[in-house]
């Protein structure tokens, strides 16, 4: 039996991966779902393939699927892909790699955003001296949307730095250090108390469009977000408002609903929204590999998969 | 006896200190340098001097001050004043709460470089959508010029976060999980490793202006230069070329030759220079006072002072 790897990337860049992969598993055929009709395979005879957001036609193709590796950690595409077959185990990338990007990338922004970078930018390009009056990270609350594996990394670095932590997710979960809620009054509770949150939820029928009007206007007033999920969980008209109301003092931004951020969206240009180019925690190819060619031989031999996803709960 | 409060203040901010200072030190005679002439004292009944930069003349009216304890944690002006009595004992502000906001202004700067923060808000301004190589906190070096309390705190802090930590400073010393350096060929050894140079040197006569092209041209091509000690230690000039060069990728600067930073100078207009109007670790002055009363008790008992000055040395 043989992998296929299906993507929605260009050939050039799906060919570089197979090569990565090819060399983390030097025990198994890999065929790049662009080759495929020049292997000399049947599509029967794939039994595995990794994912990265492939079109449902390509992924149709493969009767014979018995167990699918995403290249990502957010999987809500491919959950949701109707040619995903149905009885196959689906596993998402948990990799430790990337739990330490998200980790710094997350430190950067809190840190920043605590020792108020965005104003003294503003007051340069003015070349205005205004000193803002210091704050203590033990008074400043970090609060956390969604307590999974980057969070937990997240969180783990900022309790090193002083910063009280709350953490909200669907089922509260007991964390070190970290005040935990769940729930809609949860959420209420934690918002009242936040002064830099941080989405890290993962993107389902239920979070999509959750950080909106109602959940912003929760937020101790001039509060920051830092958004480093997806871009569906914010409803981006909604932002802006509470930017322009000054219930939001700061909005830094790594994930859009279109990537890249289309010409002439109004974030490029909103001065407290601060637009990074979805760079917190990128996939390290070595790395992504290692771990997807650990779980294909978990797969091959009965052993346990790492990151399996629940596709009713969606991640 | 009595103690004097003597500042470069304006009257209204100098009668704010004393009056933080007399909550602080209530069994004192605590006299605002304004407020002298009509306090009904003679000079010679101060023996203690509280000393924010007063000018000479000031500090001159006192014949029989035997102890002078600075306001602030750099004494390069006072330590020079020639109306400074010889042989009473001069101490600088040692504050663990100024080491705090120290420590977080540094990991603020430090996170945000290494996530090359500057590089995504210049391409915001052009909505530019530029992913750039993410690299390891493991991977980038940080180089601190002096080890002193205000250093160590930070090194403390940066530990945590996985960067390897230099530090150089005149005499070596052993620090946990720093790697340390002295004299010049242990500068050229340390510079030509480091990525993020953070400065936090006393201004001596040795080190004013030793930020000049020499030293910046011994970093690693491309490094960061962190400024959060005195303006003086820079040669702003040669920051200036090293950074049109290329030779230096970025300079965070939060003190200034001369503050605030005067209109038209060139660091408010590079696009590489993040101005801060020095902010990095503000004197508290409730705390500051405590320190105070706790070495004014001390020189009156006969107990140790915290913060001694080698006015050899000059720090």
């Amino acid at each position: 039996m043989a992998v296929v790897l299906l993507t929605d990337m260009d050939e050039a860049r799906e060919a570089r991966w197979r090569d990565v992969l090819a060399r983390a598993l030097p025990e198994e055929t890999i065929v790049a779902g662009a080759g495929v009709d020049t292997a000399g395979l049947e599509p029967a005879a794939f039994d595995v393939a990794i994912a990265a957001n492939p079109p449902a036609a390509a992924l149709a193709r493969f009767p014979a699927l018995g167990f699918v590796q995403s290249l990502w950690a957010g999987v809500e595409q491919l959950v949701h892909n109707p040619a995903l077959p149905p009885d196959a185990p689906l596993a998402r990338l948990v990799d430790p790699n990337m739990a330490r990007f998200m980790a710094e990338a997350v430190t950067a922004h809190v840190t920043s955003l605590h020792r108020d970078h965005p104003h003294y930018a503003r007051a340069q390009a003015e070349e205005r001296w205004a000193p803002a009056p210091a704050v203590y990270a033990r008074d400043r609350t970090v609060g956390f949307l969604g307590t999974g594996e980057l969070a937990r990394a997240c969180l783990r670095q900022l309790a090193g730095l002083d910063f009280p932590l709350l953490g909200w997710s669907r089922s509260r979960r007991d964390l070190d250090g970290v005040e935990t809620f769940a729930g809609d009054e949860g959420l209420t509770a934690m918002l009242a108390r936040t002064d830099i949150l941080v989405n890290l939820m993962p993107l389902t029928a239920e979070t999509r469009g959750m950080i909106d009007a109602r959940l912003l206007g929760r937020l101790k007033p001039g509060a920051a977000l830092v958004n480093v999920a997806r871009g569906g969980h914010v409803v981006d008209a909604d932002l802006l408002a509470a930017l322009d109301e000054g219930q939001l003092g700061e909005a830094v931004l790594d994930v859009f609903d279109e990537e890249p951020l289309p010409a002439g969206h109004p974030f490029w240009r909103h001065p407290r929204v601060h637009v990074f180019p979805h760079v917190a925690a990128p996939t390290e190819p070595e790395s992504a590999a290692r771990i997807a060619a650990a779980n294909i031989r978990a797969f091959r031999t009965g052993g346990a998969i790492a990151g399996l996803v629940d596709r009713a709960r969606g991640y």
